[in-house]
């Protein structure tokens, strides 16, 4: 079963739809389990595979093995503080990047351990971390019908945690998972995010990466 | 003309191969011109199209309107330092990541200004700073004959140096020009460079970026 952290935010929505859409059983959690109910009724109204329901962010920690985390950057270090026992002994996949917005433009916020990924480890010893999805656009996935055009890197120290998560990634459709090796390779992903939103901005777009040559 | 400052380095040489190609007269400047000749004579050796020479990186700077910054990222603040007055009133392009490698893996080097581009335009304040080609890889210019799979993204607070700096990257075959807004941005990119070399390590492969969506 996966779960979601913060499930309720867009990115988060996004990735239950089309996790759900691919067949999986999905639990949304959210600090508001009603919200949570909302955003799981959402997803159920666009597909008919898999299943989905809300729930507190404790419960779908609990419940999932592989559990998403999808809260802002700043809401990241107290949500995990007091997940740690629940998410202890599972893979842990951080969608995060530390972002500030000033006047519509995006930039990357400083992290002492030099990025979201590295920093959700450290919070969480006992789980296996991996980071991945920071680059795609929750309002693509929010599309159910719309191909994605993009590449999702995913990095984690773990092998097997890489690989679910590549697996997890390819369900989606149009998406290729690019192994991007260990966690401490996750930052340079996490500082794409303020680069590709600006773009959006500047081109009126969505954009997206894909890395040629591999 | 086009300059370049540390020029016999691959990623100055295979910037000044393929704009030769494209029929630019180009300046390869080092501090040894002796071995900026010879980096001339081996372009000359693979084109025949427009005109290169080697010379000085001060006499480079002097005689280009558009200058190149192509040496690492641990030479920039002496070597800018030196040719401050000799840039001054000139489009300067840095093609800087500033990167370290440990066991074969790159890292990015933390750099005060926020990234190598911020640190060029504080260096060289009557300079107009632009920043690319930081993801192509030097080895993939250096084949003459191999169309590139890449995007370049440029940076600048100039406008009018944005699309100068397009202009130049549209005419290396196989690469689109990516307006990439202010210097801020310049970061963001300069961080896809170790990211891009890890995975090149992993999968034996030379990778560049697309952006998708745009």
């Amino acid at each position: 079963m996966i779960g979601f952290v913060g499930g309720t935010g867009p990115e988060g929505r996004g990735l239950a739809l089309r996790f759900c859409m691919a067949g999986e059983q999905v639990l949304i959690g959210s600090r508001d389990p009603t919200r949570a109910a909302q955003a799981a009724n959402g997803v159920r109204a666009e597909t008919d595979n898999g299943s989905v329901s809300g729930t507190s962010n404790d419960d779908a920690a609990r419940k999932a093995d592989t559990i998403f985390i999808a809260v802002p950057y700043t809401a990241q270090r107290d949500t995990l503080t007091d997940l740690r026992d629940s998410l202890d002994g599972k893979v842990v996949v951080s969608v995060v990047a530390p972002l500030a917005f000033s006047k519509g433009v995006a930039s990357a916020l400083p992290v002492a351990e030099g990025s979201a990924a590295l920093e959700t480890q450290a919070l969480l010893p006992g789980s296996t971390v991996a980071a991945a999805f920071q680059t795609v656009s929750a309002h693509d996935l929010l599309e159910a019908n719309k191909p994605l055009d993009s590449d999702v890197i995913v990095c984690s120290e773990d092998k097997a945690a890489r690989e679910l998560v590549m697996g997890l990634a390819e369900k989606i459709s149009g998406v290729r998972a690019v192994d991007g090796g260990g966690l401490a390779n996750a930052g340079y992903v996490e500082s794409l995010t303020p680069l590709l939103l600006n773009l959006n901005r500047r081109y009126k777009a969505r954009s997206a990466i894909r890395i040629t040559g591999i």
